[in-house]
This record gives C-alpha cells, structure tokens and sequence, in this order.
C-alpha cells in the first residue's frame, strides 16, 4: 500500500530494470562482434537517449532522475577501486617515470596544439577562448579506459599500469590548468599562492594515500576483522573506497582518484585475518556488476544526436577530435621503455575526454569564454573521443601477439 | 576536478560511510549481547537520529537525502527478495490456510480491541477517528521479522513461512481497509466496486506472480541464460527483483511484497543453465550486504526521541502499544497444526508496524480525522512495536530445544 504516498523508489525500479537490461543486451550484442561490453552498453545508453528521434521518448527521463545519477556516480567510483585492487603498488611505482612523462605529454601536446588549431579552425575565435580550447583538450577520463582493460583482462599489462597512473596524475595537472585558465580569464592574472595550495593539497593526499595508507590499511582492516559479522569483509571494502573517494574530493580532487588511490592500497594480504579464501575483487564484483553498467548506458545516454545535424560544427568539430587525437597519441612515444610495448594502447587509452572534458567547458562557458557554438562542438569532440577509443584498443589488445598479452 | 560542479555523489559518499560503519559497529555490539543484528543496526540508527539531543546534529541530514532514502527503500526490497528466494513455493502453499487465518485474525483482533479501547484510553475521540485507529494496529510490516528470521537462519521453519505467507495476504487486506475507512471517513460511504477492483488487482497480482510466474520464470531465466556475459546471473536476478517489485506497485501493492513473490517463484534449479555451483542466494547476498543495513540504520533514525517526552501522550501510547502487542499475539492461537509449533514466535512475528502504520496515520491525517496527538501516539506505538519483536523473537527462537530449530 505504499504508492498511497508516492513511492519514491518506484520510478528508480522502472529506470533499473530498463538499464540492466538494455546493458545486457548491448553487451550480447558487442560481444556478438567480439567487441568490449562497455561499447556495448554505450550503444545501448545512445540508442536510449535518442529514442526521441523516433518520437518515443518514454525513457529520457531515467537520465534525469536524480537516484540514477548518483548509482551511476558510484558505478564509476566502484569501477575505478576495482581496477586499483587488482594494480599492485610497487607495481604502479614501477612505471612511475613512464606515468608521469605520459601525463605531461597528454597535457602539453593536447594543449599547444588545441591552441593553434582552433585559432585555424575557427578564425574568429579570442585569444582567450583558443586558450580554453586547449584546456579542454588536456582533460583526460579514465573510466572508459579503465572498463575497456578490464572487459579485456588488460589491467595488469605495463601499458594499463601507465596509463592508468598517468590518468591520476592527470587528475591533479587539470586542476591546476583550470586554475590557471579560469584566473587568466577572470582577473587577467594568476594567483601563485593558490595553485601552490591547490597541487599540495593534490599531490599530498595521492601520496599521505599510497605511503601512509599502506601502514594504516593493514591495521585498519584488520581491527574490522576483529567484529566477526556477515558481509564484514565487503563493508570493509566498501567503507575505504567511499571513504577515499569522500576524501579525494575533499582536496580537490575527483572522486575516483581517490577509489582508485585507496584500491592500490589495499592487497589480498590485508585481507587474510577474514580467514576467506575469496579475493577482495571476489567480494566487490557483484556491487560492480549492479553499479557500473549504470554509469556506461548513462554515459551513452546523454549523448544527443542532434548535436551532429548542424555541418558547420560538424565539420569544426570533426577536425578538432583529429587533433584532440593526435594530441594525446603522442604520449604513447614520450618515454623511453627496456621492455617491448604497445604505445599505441598507450595513447588511444588516453584518448577520452568524457565528463572531465564538458566539466572544462561548463567552467568556460560560465565565466563566458566558451559560447554555445564552442560548447556543441566540445560535446562533439567529447563524444568522439570517447566512442572511438573502445573499439581501437580492443583491435589494438587482440591483434598483439598471444604471448604478450595473457 | 568534479567538485567544480559540486558532486552531487559525495553527500552520499560520505552518507555511506557513516551508515555502514555505524551498523556494523551497532551489529558487532548486538553480537557480544547474543541479539541479532539488526537490533544493533536499529539501535545505532537511533543514536545517530538522536545526537541532536546531544546538540550535535552533524547526521541528521543524512536520513534526508533523497539518494539514502531510496537505497533504503531498494535494500528492504532486496531484503525480501532475498527471504522470498530461500522460502519453496511448495512449502509456503502447504502453510496456506494457516497464513490465511493469521492475516485474517491478525487484522479483525487489532481492529476491534483498537476500537474499543481507544476510546477508553481517549474517551474525547469521534467515532471515525477510533476506527482510524483500529485500522492503524492492523497493520504489519514485515521487513523487521523476516530480517530477524534471516539473522538467527530461521527463514526455513514452518512459524517464519506462516508468518511471511500472512505479510502477503496482510498487505492485500490493508488496501482494502485503508480504502474501506478512508472512503467513508470522506464520503460516509464504501464503493463497493472501488473495493471489488482493488482486490482483484491485487489478488490478481500475487496468483499470476505465484502461478503462472512459475512457469515464466524457468524459460525466460533460461533465455536470460543465453546471454553469456559477466555478471549475468546476478543481473538476471535483479531485473526480476526490480520487476516484480515494481509491477506491484503498478496494482497498488507494496514494492516488497511484490520482490518477496519473485524471490518466491525463482528456485535453485531455475539458474542451472548458468552452469554455475553458486546458488542464487550467493549472488544476491553481497547486494544485500552493501543495501540492507541503510534500510535498517534509517529505520532508526527516524525515530524521534523527544516524542516521548510528553507524559499523558506516552501514557495513552503505552497502553495502545499493549493493545497493539495483545491484539497481534492472538495470530499465534487461531489455528490447527498437525505438528508442534511455538506460536508466541508467530504472534510476535506479526507485531512490528513500521512505517505501514505510519501511512495509515498519514492518510488519516491528511483527511482530519487523526489529528496531531493521535499522530505522536501512533508514532510511540510503531516504535515500540518495532523495537520490542527482535529482543523478544530472539529469545524465543533461541530458548526452543536445538532439534527442532536447527
């Protein structure tokens, strides 16, 4: 008799079970074309979205209900702790140099030549909003990335590992470059005592999260263990991750740096006073396999087709995801390796710009740089850059050599 | 860099973290006192709600957000999903009659002895507004006892499958009710086809589920099955808990009773296709584990304490809670059993109101006829009903001889 007084879980119900399914089916579908899951499960959130254009717009608003938001807000979190689980630390710091020489370069390049090129692109453009457009080039988003490794078994190669360490890194110079950008466009100038502030608090809680962590998770995990109930293994799990990403963000930073932070930290070992023979990865893949479809058909979801009816952003928008490319695959040659490896994995695997890109184009269009013309074509480029890569670093992982890859 | 566009997801984050450690803190301490669970996770629900009387407040927005309220929501429904998957078909069908007379007992005694003695203890109230009353102790909810009976691995006895059968034919018998006294509290009369159509909904429902259902469940889990993606086990299993939760809320029952059907329908032998020697209680357990203690730990904070406060409503609160205690118990006593049964477990088990209780009140608020002290009353009275069944279900379970619980 609950629906007297509006069940507010109702509509969350319906919005669930039209996500799991149509993931689902994406997924059957993509795998059908030996294809990773999340392309899948993108093509299937578009398809959703853009059921507008056929007049049926029944589903639109799952996107918009708030619940779904936020599950999908931790299906990205629980996603990115899954992947800094099965990343081991020393194994990370093993490619530390490679990582960080990637996210320079996944930041210059994208940078300089987002700069020049849209100043060519589009004549007209202000100093100022070509320096935005080479900003927003510079943001990379890790989960698309992170998932297509995972549905393949790829995140423990040297290539995963340094992307993904680049992409924390990332993190923590897109700060700093929206901090610049905005303050240069605002007041003209840069306050350096700010981003000094911003990059230690950053960088201090990266390493306070990996140096100290490493001590505090053991004993941590292990006072949990004392409280013998049901399910205290994956509460444990669950407390660190929400907790690291609560606290990432409270520095700054975004919330799955900090999962992903805390996931590195913890090891199996830590896990042992729980007397289980189950991994902690065992333990939190049903949350994931709720949780992250959520955040992909989401993502594909708000993807609106009618960005691309428009030829001359399309064309604008077309030549700058060329650059937008080009600009992040150079990473993949910005470091030298003793091993042999796939550097183009490496630079398609920093490809997507995803939210982080349209969260520097929000920031430029409200302190009016960016006008409606440049946002519709960043979501162009963001879409792109998104979409393509899944497919591209799915040939590029089956097409290597068996031996080298499992 | 999300925080730029203020996350919405660290509220919650932070939310989860303080939840999920409270109950397992809250459930450790209810352990080292030989009580199940969840009267620890209501307990430290209360302390958390409460910490206002402390003039610390820096939780209660927690039991607002709207995000935490429907995790609530959805771990209650997964909590009788989870019930409904232990219990047979069969064996819930072999204890038909007996649920039956349960229900019926369980909502003809609380009515009539509400009645009257409402008026005794209140000798001012209008005669509709007894009968509002009456209708409140009818009530059952029965997220508290199934979760009790999960906790002390009791879901599989002869008294928790009566008791469950009798929260199904309860919530059908209070939308009858609830549409009986607030059509005549309005009009002064009945629709006797208004009732003919909500009946016949709603027992619709629960024959299709259970019948027919059965016979769906095997093929379409079968196709489901087909599919060979990660995963597609569980999300099988959540589409159909989602599904049947939502469809009943669709003919106006609750969404639990709805999951609880599903959960019932599904067996064991349904999920072989998956080739897989994992049960479906092992794939749904650690969604249960992550959801399950929200509900509980809101439960408890909803609780205001200052409610008892005032000495002549917790008087008249205290009285109605005996009422509503007696009026329930007498369930255990109105039926024939071939074989030996404890039937205070039964009585009690049928105790708690939980927030159906509070609807009725809502509903009767809205339409005047219980006004703000009834409402306080009612409040008291769920409270205790909720509160005093764990501690006392707990005893009785674990003071019967060992062979014939275990």
């Amino acid at each position: 008799m609950e629906n007297l007084h509006h069940d507010p879980v109702v509509p969350v119900l319906f919005a669930l079970v039209v996500i799991l399914l149509s993931a689902k089916i994406g997924g059957a579908v993509a795998s059908y074309f030996n294809q990773p899951d999340v392309l899948g499960e993108l093509t299937a959130g578009i398809i959703l979205g853009n059921l507008t254009l056929l007049n049926y717009n029944n589903f639109s608003h799952i996107a918009h209900n708030h619940t779904i938001e936020i599950l999908s807000g931790l299906g990205v979190i629980i996603l990115l702790f899954e992947v800094g689980l099965e990343s081991k630390i020393d194994e990370m710091l093993a490619v530390g140099v490679q990582s960080f020489l990637v996210a320079i370069a996944g930041v210059v390049t994208p940078f300089a030549i987002g700069y020049y090129a849209s100043g060519i692109i589009l004549p007209d453009l202000a100093e100022i909003s070509k320096v935005f457009m080479g900003a927003i080039l510079t943001a990379t988003s890790v989960g698309i990335t992170a998932r297509v490794f995972k549905d393949l078994n790829y995140t423990k190669q040297k290539e995963a590992r340094i992307v993904l360490g680049a992409a924390v890194i990332d993190d923590i110079l897109g700060l700093i470059i929206l901090a610049i950008v905005a303050g240069v466009a605002q007041t003209g100038s840069v306050e350096a005592s700010n981003i000094a502030i911003i990059s230690t608090k950053a960088i201090g809680f990266v390493v306070i999260a990996l140096f100290l962590g490493k001590v505090f998770a053991k004993t941590t995990v292990k006072t949990f263990s004392l409280l013998k109930l049901p399910g205290m293994m994956l509460s444990t799990m669950l407390i660190f991750c929400f907790f690291g990403a609560y606290l990432a963000d409270q520095v700054g930073l975004a919330t799955i740096v900090g999962a992903f932070a805390i996931g590195l930290v913890l090891e199996d070992v830590h896990f042992e006073p729980f007397k289980d023979r189950s991994t902690p990865e065992d333990y939190i893949r049903p949350i994931a396999y709720f949780l992250v479809p959520i955040f992909f058909i989401l993502t594909g979801m708000q993807v609106d087709l009618t960005v691309f009816a428009n030829p001359s952003i399309l064309v604008a928008a077309l030549l700058l995801t060329s650059v937008a490319i080009v600009g992040k695959l150079i990473c993949g040659w910005c470091f030298t390796s003793g091993t042999k490896i796939n550097r183009a994995i490496i630079g398609f695997g920093m490809v997507p710009r995803g939210e982080v890109g349209l969260i520097f184009a929000t920031v430029g269009k409200s302190i009016g740089v960016v006008d409606d013309r440049l946002y519709a074509i960043t979501v162009i480029v963001v879409i792109l850059t998104t979409l393509i890569p899944p497919p591209v670093l799915n040939f590029l992982i089956k097409s290597q050599p068996k031996e080298e890859y499992l």
